[in-house]
């Protein structure tokens, strides 16, 4: 494989889409980022296509494929995006749009299968055949790779690692309905509301005051109280690294994974705060783990660009 | 492929050892049934190798391979099977013993995985490329069939899906060292100790009259009691339904099976009273239910013969 084939890898956000030329060491060779237009289906598709053309044309070797990732859920292989909370349409069918505007093969996967195997190929994970990527942002979300491919699951609805139920007798009730997923124990929107919680009962404390009050408070609080190690908000991400260790050990037992990698908003960047108490509950609730090689968790290396590497990587020979 | 391809399978008990000869139609051709040996691991190996030597010299047709099942955590390549609690050896190296005996490939295998393989080839889940076979015994294991082919993990260690942590703050402590492992809250021992609570609270109620006093009180006298419509027991049954549709969606929302089989002396043998609870309890928690086919959940088909023919299954090509 010469390192001049090429691929296009779109990143698509609600606010912004991110689309790059990246070769098959996974470097980002040219891109481009442009604003979400916010009118619907048919303007959003006209802006990725768009994108993807002129990169196509700047490309200084022919481009073999166009992956792209975005948040919700992806029928395949049609590759239509459905409605997820942060974007401007109900329906996106990037797939036929792409592959009839650019004549070339098209991928199209959700964010967190992107991150999986961007993260897998070209960063944490490589080098390893079995990982496990979990992405921690607003939400929680995972890919799985196995022998180097992409795991879909019988229907293309594997790798629901966020849905993991890990307290569904107590736990708070999830956006999908049922309770106590590790969604809603280990995601930043439970960051934040347990660090409002903390900053109510405490509101002369670190945490109000970086905030300038106890509405302020969140996710980012909580991160930057911890790393100047106040008591309180270290001991949220202990409560959340508790959760996230429980529904890592679950996901070992199963998949069988060599390396488990945090990516994502709060997992990727949080990780100084995150590894060690994910890594010790995580230990606890392995099973068999005196007899074998625990897998190492670690940060995410893709960092901003995990969305048009990965993306790239779902198409890259 | 011809019906006439044999394998002879070999499901290694704590007190018995059935062998068979299977063909590829995954039936039974010829049997042999002996007590398991209990002074050590030669004795053992030595009446293993000598029923499958006997029943190939009985077999019509050439026999391709043998394969093996047996409780315990078992080293691969070898198939050197380690102690599991109702063991006679502490370590039994079949593999090895097995191939220089019969000059024939082996495969050894727990049993867990064995019951998978042959469920999904030859029972509940025949027709299917992706399925999960759970057996509820006195603990909980399982076997992940992707593609037709048995998900081993990348170090063997795939597929422990009774250590998924379904309850880890508040559930009992698991013999692997966690709390509230699925192990600990749906299976036949759990079933056990709850109806033992459940009969002590209530002296003069059906449990302890079957069993002839609180002491005798133990999983089957739940069941018996639940087959007589004893609100008590139907509702033993209501909870092990509910830990176990809790454990089986986190799996299903990870794995994307197309079936799920219930197998072992509780989940197989009292399938008629836990399929209800445990679909009602899946559905609960199962992420996209609303958007999704629902995975059936059925019963084991090859019920005693499971470990025969899924040990056959194994190397059936």
């Amino acid at each position: 494989l010469s390192a001049r084939e090429l691929a296009i890898g779109v990143d698509i956000g609600g606010t912004k889409i991110g689309a790059g030329t990246v070769n098959s060491n996974g470097r980002v060779l040219d891109r481009l980022v442009i604003p979400m237009p916010q009118d619907g289906a048919a303007s959003a598709l006209a802006a990725i296509c768009g994108a993807v053309a002129e990169l196509r044309r700047r490309a200084e070797a022919p481009v073999l494929a166009v992956g792209a990732g975005a948040a919700g859920a992806v029928e395949q292989p049609a590759g239509i995006i459905r409605a997820a909370p942060n974007n401007a349409y109900r329906e996106l069918r990037l797939g036929d749009a792409l592959a009839a505007a650019v004549d070339l093969p098209v991928v199209v996967e959700n964010d967190a299968n992107v991150a999986a195997v961007g993260e897998a190929r070209f960063g944490a994970g490589a080098g390893h055949t079995h990982s496990i990527t979990i992405t921690v942002g607003t939400g929680v979300g995972g890919g799985i790779v196995i022998d180097g491919q992409l795991y879909r699951g019988s229907s293309g609805l594997g790798g629901e690692v966020g849905h993991i139920a890990v307290s569904p007798k107590d736990g708070p009730l999830c956006g999908c309905g049922a309770h106590g997923c590790l969604e809603t124990m280990a995601s930043g929107s439970a960051l934040t509301r347990a660090a409002r919680r903390a900053a109510a009962l405490d509101p002369g404390g670190t945490m109000a005051m970086l905030a300038g009050g106890i509405a302020g408070v969140g996710g980012e609080t909580a991160t930057g109280a911890a790393r100047r190690g106040d008591a309180v908000a270290l001991g949220l991400f202990d409560d959340v690294g508790f959760w996230l260790g429980v529904g890592i050990a679950s996901l070992v037992n199963v998949v069988d994974p060599q390396i488990v990698i945090l990516a994502g908003g709060v997992g990727g960047s949080a990780a100084d705060l995150l590894l060690e108490p994910t890594t010790a509950s995580f230990q606890r609730h392995l099973y068999a783990r005196d007899e074998r090689a625990h897998p190492p968790i670690v940060a995410a290396r893709l960092g901003a660009d995990s969305g048009l590497i990965g993306a790239a990587a779902l198409v890259l020979p």
